[in-house]
């Protein structure tokens, strides 16, 4: 793959080289068939699976007591999963985005929605201190979005919450900075942004949660099912978990999330100084929500921001268009994406300031 | 790939090798990126799916008033979405084996399930006729099992549902053999026996089910959800969709359903005579419920069956063990299963009879 181009998608995006070429190669050779063709329940399959999980646990230092699954249907079915098993009459939600919004949405069908935290009347610019947080009395569960893709901000502090269980969707950030998974009773995410391709969800619950039964539930919708039967009650989506691997692999072989977390620093930092050094481009996050991950700013008019586009994507640079709700160009920077495609968008950034 | 092996497994099962080749080859070719790493509203994605459905449409000569879906989650996720969805106070289910069993253990938890017909006492060893199936009365559906992956049966007659609404699991048969669409409701399965890898699940539905609507449901789980985005309201799972496309097209070109048909009765005809004519194996489905899919039988004893198990796969021929329920040899021939290899099967048959 000699034209492979900048891809600063939002999602699905961008995979590390190293798990693409590891993907292609090893693709019809398992024991005389494709990793596409084999049994979920073969020896073959069974390694995959344990070595993914496994790469979680190592990688994200995941302590005893919490199960790692991997289902379908993405974020989206998690917002509805997560109070059909775990609210009880009334859960905390923090606002800060188009997908909390979803969140919460879904949750209203099971008990009451108390707002911890919006940000919705400042544009969702930001993301709460953990001192704004509210947790109210008899609550289930506090609910956050750790990055917010179409806005641009992060958490930069996570909530103290008590003895409140804290569920994350890190759909967007995951395995993107060092966290403290011990603070967290569940993290999910949907894998096609920082850990592989569409088609799989990671689910990474405390056991108390997993336990927990306040409804008669379809057996998919679950999360005992999966985690007593190790995400193999029905046919997993194998090859989607296959990819995860070795994007899990290339993290591991790159020095783990520490060694991630430096260079997403440093490729955001990157960006950001170019827009606090200039008075054309001006970031639309809090510089206190910045995200590592999604790097939002605006020109001085939509003109200029779709000329700043389709130059940018005669240079090799796509996916910058920002979300409608917003405007303006958003580079999506994941843990995959290079350090040499920052510093392009940078100097190309730079270069159409001039010449503006 | 030089040594490929006839594999029998019962799914995720065999692909046709052009359409793994498709695969491999295009892997990394998408303007600049992989399959992998391509946004699911790009134009290149819309394409996929665009054929994808469409080659569904033609193969199946689906007629108009009918949506063709990509879901996850499996069989087992419809198993509790149609009666979420679909069934008001009671539906018929005919039982005829152990996914069929799910299916109503799943549809009892938002109704009454009435049994139209059940096999069970004769070990699931047939289907019905059309004439033993029960319609009762103010039904919302019947619910059938086409094929029997395990029990090695399979509908040979479609029953006649009159005004209600006939819905089908055709996980393991879809595509096998000509059918008229239009005698169906609904049509479901997972793709990873006939037409695609683990990791997409294909509905077809008549729009009047679509537009059901006795409960309250989670926006992911309603089937106008993804009806009225074309199957996008979510990320879908772009690759396991991919996959189907390369498949689907490997049937188109073969000769569409009505040659795939003609080899499939070709193939388990092959495997039935060699039954029919040995005192040797004995075959576990009435004749009159025979899957052209999955054809399974028995050996005098347990030690034999071990035996020729192990030999066969010494010979290149894997997957044949028999489910757990039924013991015995189990031949999965899908679509993709090679004439050759069933008849190496047939030949190893009557070698090893000889010899034992």
């Amino acid at each position: 793959m000699t034209n492979r181009i900048f891809n600063f998608n939002a999602g699905p995006s961008i995979l590390p080289l190293a798990a693409l070429t590891e993907v292609r190669e090893e693709m019809m050779n398992f024991g005389g068939m494709s990793i596409l063709e084999i049994s979920h329940r073969s020896k073959e399959f069974d390694a995959i699976l344990a070595e993914t999980k496994q790469l979680v646990i190592d990688l994200m230092k995941i302590p005893s007591g919490y199960q790692v699954l991997f289902l379908t249907g993405g974020a989206s079915t998690q917002f509805a999963m997560i109070p059909m098993n775990l609210m009880d009459k009334a859960a905390d939600y923090a606002v800060t985005g188009y997908w909390s919004k979803k969140a919460v949405t879904e949750a209203k069908l099971f008990g009451e929605v108390r707002t911890a935290f919006t940000s919705e009347t400042e544009k969702f610019a930001r993301c709460p201190k953990a001192s704004e947080i509210k947790i109210s009395d008899n609550t289930s569960y506090l609910h956050i979005t750790t990055n917010n893709t179409i806005y641009g901000t992060e958490y930069h502090e996570i909530p103290n919450t008590g003895n409140t269980p804290l569920i994350a969707d890190m759909s967007s950030d995951i395995m993107c900075r060092e966290l403290d998974v011990s603070r967290f009773a569940m993290i999910y995410a949907g894998a096609q942004k920082n850990i592989g391709p569409a088609g799989v969800t990671l689910v990474i619950m405390r056991d108390d949660l997993v336990a927990r039964s306040y409804r008669t539930l379809p057996t998919m919708f679950k999360y005992s099912t999966h985690a007593e039967n190790n995400s193999l009650y029905n046919t997993p989506p194998v090859f989607p978990i296959y990819v995860t691997r070795s994007v899990l692999r290339w993290i591991k072989n790159s020095g783990g999330i520490t060694a991630i977390e430096k260079v997403n620093r440093e490729k955001a930092k990157l960006i950001y100084d170019a827009i606090d050094t200039s008075n054309f481009y001006k970031g639309t996050a809090a510089s206190d929500s910045r995200s590592l991950m999604n790097v939002t700013f605006t020109l001085p008019n939509d003109e200029l921001t779709e000329k700043f586009i389709s130059e940018a994507k005669a240079k090799g640079m796509v996916g910058l268009k920002g979300h409608r709700a917003l405007g303006g160009v958003r580079a999506s920077i994941y843990n995959a994406f290079p350090l040499e495609g920052v510093k392009a968008l940078v100097a190309f950034m730079a270069e159409f300031e001039k010449k503006a």
